[in-house]
């Protein structure tokens, strides 16, 4: 397998390629194919970005069958009628059923497009400047987005200073003991606390990046309750554990809230499509006309896409086919936390969003190896990047699953002869 | 045509929509059709994102046949096939034809996401935070890229201040007479200017929304010399002049210039498929493995159209025909702009991407309206929106070019009805 | 009395001259008198600039000596005799006795500057720009001590954001449950934080203006051991709590701390004449000459008179005096306390800077007018303005002291009728 | 003469003592001596501080008696008789003569503390953040005016970017033929421009820190036109031309503009005792009160010598001298400037705020040195430091003006010898 190509012309910058060294071709549901025909089960999908699998056919055959018909490809934010199919999907499907009324901004087609996108709409709205985001948060590679991240290397990246970015704890930040949200309450409203209001709060409900942080549900609720006290913008940036990925299809229903502001993307398109939506309280929708905008906004084969995945929710056969893979997968990780204890810390997360908090990084990255060699695709996060990553599809077979998880189970046992 | 799902869902900040209130469905090559089968010629080409024309076959066949194939979609930036044969065919059938050696990264995949990357970039190297940008320029939507740009409605968009930028102007700003090359040449080497020397100048060679003003090429060289001699870097934003839309694969081939980094987007997959790279001059490829990302950066749809795009320009009959069809629309420019004195100040831009200064925004937005209802789709730029842009298709047939100009020349001399 | 020259012509900004409706003109000790000869105990002393009372005659006669001698007044930082003569009395009488090596700035004559100073040199020093302040600080009026400070109303005087600033809380902020010190460790030492590691920490012993908040020697001992663990230069801006003010010369002794920068002004010439110098650690004094200046850094009427109150310092009938009557205040405070549980809440402060916590500020402005009306000057501080200072001279006699305090016992009395 | 003291104990920032290497002891006029009897003529006056010469007894003699009585020497802004006096006199010597009408503000008693205020009420005034400041301007050593200062080692001292200041060029930066005022007017009324409309521009009319350089009369009624067709506020600095220096009491006042907000300071207390003031358009007078504070800006000791001076500007005897001192040392800089070709590249500044541009840095350290070996203080000033600054105290003799001149054109005869 030739990687001369990758070497010779491809920037610095590139990372997986590092760490999977080979060349891959096909792939489908949760299984990739490298070049010589090895099959490796992928717990990592796209850093969450396929949710449903690789070229899942209820999703990929009609964006086929809309390419060969010639059907308009790009439109910016014309009307076209697969982005009316999605809207409609999108609302009878998705909002709907969980009583949700927002209108749909379609930004530039990237995670961090949307989370600049409700920024800057939280802005306008308040009028004020200054953002409230937590530790450990990941929102972003562009300069908005990356100021409100937690990471210090990610943000140093803008090479300016933090961009009016109030940086707070997060739930059970340092110790449990520590009510992180009642600080947020006093401060907002003591004049003389040094902090301004925000034009927001964003958040994840679970810090993926930042090392499978889980907020509790009463901490979401008071979170949203002191952002109507204070008139501030509750913005939920569900890019990464939203779109099905913990079960639900939106990462907060567990917690019973409704955020003022939803940021959508990764798994959204369903097919790995760039694609985003940002989801707007009606009355915070103040947007000019043409105000916000972003050439690939219009990417109607993932409308197709997106649409078709969409019309999943719907079918309680697939819902309860994920409510049950979920709930599989977390006894098999308790397993493996009471199989491994010398090695695993924790387990993190929350339904199919689920981490391994190890000991130490060095285990993590043993274990990577050996189950990469052994044909399973994971990846670690956190901020000494010692949490590894359990994402499978969420419509992984119970072979796979079985087979991911005893190349991991494998891989945690032999690890500890690397010591 | 039911357009009630777009008013009742989707956000205010729906433009395009509202300007061509029809729904479209089908298209190919410069065609667009509506749900009730009308065509219209396309002279916007998402905003310059389909330069080679709509569903164009060469580019779009290997697309379905990758995807009836079930290989990977996306990938990060794990090796694929389809990566590495995307790269092989830019480096062969673009860089190396133009003696040009430059390292590729794939940040996400749309131009806002290219030019953070570019400044980031330029920030690590040089270890300074400001950067030189001009009046009337364009770089998106996201905080480090809307800093950057000259409209003011577009900045304010950030809610909060400009970005360790320093505003300079352009080539030609105000009057010929001011020597802007001189001017910024004379302020980084004065010590009590008051301007810092920035990590980077960032330019566009055309700049298309900012009214579709040109560059000179000796003003180009200028600046490429003031660059090495005060060892700033030169960022060349090719997003929507870049990829053929000037007649030439990169915008600033005429001046003879070779930029540090060169950022390349929309037009880029060939397909409307979100896309997007940064070509780096190797020496400033200092990037850590991993420091900057992006979940779609690795959207093996548009490798696969992209490289298609990419062997187009090693066919003389392609490029023959491309110069030929500019040559074709300065001529049929020249005729407007000669017979509607009244309406039509100047002809502007450079080879395909071509402009008709008017005098008023008034009399854009009659011609944009009588050319819709006959027929053809066209848009306006500059900070007054008195600018029609011209973009057609660069394989636009020789037919499809007439019809579109006879309905511009209708709508132009219709337009004084409204007066 | 006539005030309507002040009306007609100054500034609305104009605050004491509203709250005292009279005309002073003589001062002595702890008494002022306005032009109808009217005596007032002052317990306000120019907000802490008058330690040693109104024309102090140890302090005054050599400024009339020196004046009268046509000895040169102003000169910027050249030499002269009388800056000889501060700079010995200084090292000799406060410097040496308590074991303390630093090297003397002397900045622009007013805090504010030199904590603007204080802020670029540990800025220049570590290479970093953030700085970490606390909640209900009040560091200055110009833009880099504002922004540091904590009050709402003060930082938005800026017009511009917060700066740089990162803030966290002051010890006892909330609860003394929670261990802000060990926060701040914790967040300084987490890469994933989001919190840059700052030039500085910038702290007052006790916060006079955010309401005579008192931070405890472990606290303080703490801070010291956090910004020397992690690199981080320790400024304590001393120049209300300094000086003599808390009864110590400076505030931090009783924690026996040696921060790395100290700034001090307000009381330090001993006369009421601006004055102000930022005390450096000497291995940190990486100044190139002229890099910071002032023009009135050479105020020598300062330094004969500041240089006439160091030597007190070195008389330990004065020392024990000081001692004597802190002791005396506390006791007067504090049955203060016992006899008005209704109207205050706790005694704050220490030592001769002291503070009475009231239960609303309605209670605070109706004991300021009835204490004018009988004779006696003070003021309010805190968020809430609910904190009555008590600042007396720490030279104040035994009659002044007991005279001033009948008449804050009288209007604490008094002012419940005015419910 | 001992100076061991200043190299043990002052930090390195310090400058003047390490140029003129003795020390100080009496002034009188134009006249300092050191500490062995030793004269120097001075044209440093303070950097502009002591307009009136050293220890003036029509401006000494009251703060003698002021002192002796006890008076009160500080008093925040309490009314007082001393600030009274001050504030009749400013009006009625100073405002009502010239037909001004502005509301006194009493800051920081330094000039940068005037500029602050300036600004920040400019912001709150027009609700905007950014401020337009230009090429090579000096307006103190605090953040907020540093970050409006030219010379990058002044701002970089901030160790943070540039807050929210547009720079423009200066009257004559670069070319006479390049019209800057038609510049800022353009990019203000542009859109496109990439520049906001700023709450302020602020200038000074000589540029004497940025090397002499004069704004035309023409310029600058142009640019408060501007200021007043886009609503902008204009500020002029003041603190070093005004005060008398350049003949007239305000330097505007050749130009006939009347400035929203004029700053005054160094000469405005006529003794080197710290003062300064903010001069408000009465309609821009929106300070809540007590909104901007300072502790020592009730300095009485200014207000009475400040007082003195105002009334010296009612004697026709003491303004028809310095008229004729201005025009005498008008043609002996001009017999300067033609008897030293090779040395003097021009004359610059206006009045008695002169300077002499010469042809290297080198040329006035020779010059300086040489001057101060034979009794006379000068300074350079310029991003190249080769302008010799010449600020004699407005109220020279005829006697000690010849001898400076005399000792200034023997030095620049002697200096060719050091080549």
């Amino acid at each position: 397998m030739n990687t001369d190509v990758f070497t010779a012309h491809e920037s610095n910058v590139r990372r997986y390629g590092r760490s999977f060294p080979t060349v891959f071709t096909r792939a489908l549901g949760a299984t990739i194919w490298d070049e010589a025909g090895n099959p490796y089960i992928d717990f990592l999908v796209g850093s969450g970005a396929l949710n449903y699998g690789h070229n899942n056919p209820d999703i990929i055959a009609p964006a086929i069958e809309y390419m060969v018909g010639e059907n308009i490809l790009l439109s910016l934010d014309m009307y076209t009628a697969a982005k009316r199919d999605f809207i409609e999907a999108f609302v009878d499907s998705i909002l709907k059923p969980r009583g949700l009324s927002y209108k749909i901004q379609f930004p530039g087609p990237t995670g961090t497009n949307a989370n600049e996108a409700a920024l800057a709409l939280a802005r306008k709205y308040t009028g004020r400047s200054s953002v409230m985001a937590f530790t450990n948060a990941f929102h972003g590679m562009s300069l908005g987005a990356l100021a409100v991240s937690g990471s210090a290397s990610t943000r140093e990246l803008g090479g300016v200073a933090r961009h009016d970015v109030i940086r707070v704890p997060y739930d059970g930040y340092l110790t449990q003991a520590f009510d992180s949200a009642n600080y947020i309450d006093s401060v907002l409203g003591d004049p003389g606390s040094g902090i301004e209001k925000p034009a927001a709060i964003i958040l994840e409900t679970i810090q993926a990046e930042g090392g499978m942080n889980t907020a509790s549900a009463p901490w979401l609720a008071e979170i949203q309750r002191i952002c109507r006290k204070h008139d501030v913008v509750l913005i939920v940036d569900d890019i990464q554990a939203g779109a099905g990925r913990t079960g639900e299809f939106f990462s907060f229903e567990f917690a019973n809230i409704a955020p003022d502001i939803v940021c959508l993307s990764k798994s959204l398109s369903g097919s790995g499509s760039p694609f985003s939506i940002v989801l707007i309280r009606p009355d915070l929708d103040i947007w000019n006309p043409g105000e916000h905008s972003g050439t690939f906004r219009g990417n109607n084969l993932a409308f197709v896409t997106a649409g078709a995945m969409c019309k999943l929710w719907s079918d309680t056969h697939f819902t309860a086919g994920v409510e049950r893979t979920a709930a599989k997968l977390e006894r098999r990780l308790d397993s493996l936390v009471a199989k491994f204890p010398n090695c695993i810390e924790q387990k993190r997360g929350r339904g199919l969003m689920a981490g391994l908090k190890c000991r130490s990084q060095a285990i993590v990255g043993r274990v990577h190896d050996i189950a990469f060699e052994n044909g399973l695709l994971i990846e670690s996060s956190g901020p000494n990047r010692d949490v590894i990553k359990v994402l499978p599809p969420i419509t992984i077979t119970d072979d796979e699953l079985d087979h991911g998880i005893a190349i991991l189970d494998h891989a945690l046992k032999e690890q500890a002869n690397g010591d």
